[in-house]
């Protein structure tokens, strides 16, 4: 894992590049409280990604960030990631500071911390920082992202609805969010905070969009529209396109869900899934 | 609905007889924490099926009984039952107790309250007592369950297992119930409690089962292999048919369960859902 200076052909020996010959990066998607101290499995995986060379903590989402970046530092203390920085935005017009975009120069990857998701997308959306952030995507670099982290991946992200209850029609927030991955709605700490009903809730608003629930301690890696599962939990794919029924439309607000025909998939360390036929491949697979 | 004091004669005016002419009654399994000083949706669902004859109120799930009976005496205040009278067993002999049966004389149901499932069993199975409520259930009576009086409805009931975590393989007792409801598991407290989890791991051992989950004040109403949703909650319906990979059997111990291709359906009041061709009929619905 080579060391590289030179910013501008700083691309790794990529394996990211797409079939349409897009150079396009890798998404590292967490469930939120990654091991930091023990296995280190994610953190590992998001080393082994940025290739050496600097790694970004956005810690964006938080209002108040003290304390993620060190904790980061600690996580990563012994992994083959070059200079860790922290990238903080307190008003949205930092998000355009050409001083504080300097730390992309040398970065193969961004990670962002837990918090807000809609404090990420209201401070930095349409910036020059974002702009460098799907620049560095583009350019074969690792975009990673924990609980609120990972749901801003999304076209349109989950941002608030009830958990440990079944979902009732109208209660979810949804909103734009940076739209790295295309087609999935992604929900995190997902078995811990029994989030089943409103993962559901979003699929049946529009089953184009894959649910894809992510226990913490866990991660999806997505390269080329197919993900591998990382970490200790479990990851739930919700599938609505062979939805028979759904009241999502027509019953009353506050009115319990309604949806026949989900196809779900339960997925552990070491499966992959095909977003583009929705498919899980097992093949591979040596359990036991 | 006349309060009828011919005990032999003293079945209702039965839709419940099956196909085969053989007389059942009907299953009413809720998901806990009924609805008790409002709209009442379940209790008066029981009330109807009893039919203005008694109730009892079996209370020996729990190992502290006090308050239960009293709960359940103002719960059903002013719905047309008969003499709600309590069934306490707090030794197994107390099941061969003659006296005691003699609450079976003018019931038209019978009512468990919640607790461990495994005390139910473990105090009344092979009893006389048990031996009674198989008899009132196939006369065309009702027995009604609540959280653990639900699970202990099954063939296999689910005893434990963890929630708001995903399954991990092993984790989780099951054992023999009473056997009114052949070939599904039933969960309860089910999105309150994140268990969507241990209901896949239990429909991972044998997708035979149909796994249930009856979210609280929500109840499925049985009668001959069919069943109607009623209250406030979902019920989840998780059908292994169609399950194409699975690492139950060769998984490690604590393991994070991997499964694929789970049919679920999310059902609410006023839907339908058949056993035996494991399919919803929505037909009926009129939502909005």
């Amino acid at each position: 894992m080579a060391h590289s200076s030179k910013h501008a052909e700083s691309q790794p020996e990529t394996s990211n590049r797409s079939p349409s010959g897009k150079d396009q990066g890798t998404l590292i998607i967490i469930g939120g409280h990654e091991d930091k101290e023990g296995r280190r499995d994610i953190l590992k995986e998001v080393a082994q990604h940025v290739q050496g060379r600097g790694l970004i903590i956005a810690t964006v989402a938080s209002h108040k960030p003290e304390g993620y970046f060190e904790s980061y530092q600690q996580g990563f203390d012994g992994l083959e990631v070059g200079e860790l920085t922290e990238l903080y935005v307190n008003e949205r017009p930092e998000a355009s500071d050409q001083d504080r975009l300097k730390v992309f120069e040398n970065a193969g990857g961004i990670f962002f911390s837990g918090g807000d998701q809609l404090r990420i997308t209201s401070q930095i959306g349409a910036t020059p920082l974002e702009a460098r952030i799907q620049q560095l995507f583009q350019a074969g670099g690792v975009v990673a992202g924990t609980s609120a982290g990972a749901s801003v991946m999304c076209e349109t992200m989950l941002i608030k609805g009830s958990s440990e209850e079944s979902y009732r029609v109208g209660d979810l927030q949804m909103g734009p969010g940076l739209g790295l991955i295309r087609g999935v709605i992604i929900d995190q700490h997902f078995a811990e905070r029994g989030r089943i009903g409103r993962l559901l809730g979003a699929v049946a608003q529009n089953p184009r969009v894959l649910g894809i629930g992510i226990d913490e301690d866990t991660a999806i890696v997505v390269n080329d529209r197919h993900f591998k599962v990382i970490g200790s939990g479990a990851v739930y794919v919700a599938d609505g396109a062979e939805i028979s029924f759904s009241n999502s439309s027509e019953a009353r607000t506050n009115e319990a869900l309604s949806l026949h025909d989900v196809r779900l998939h339960v997925l552990s360390a070491g499966e992959e899934f095909d977003l583009e036929t929705r498919r899980p491949s097992a093949s591979h697979l040596k359990k036991a």
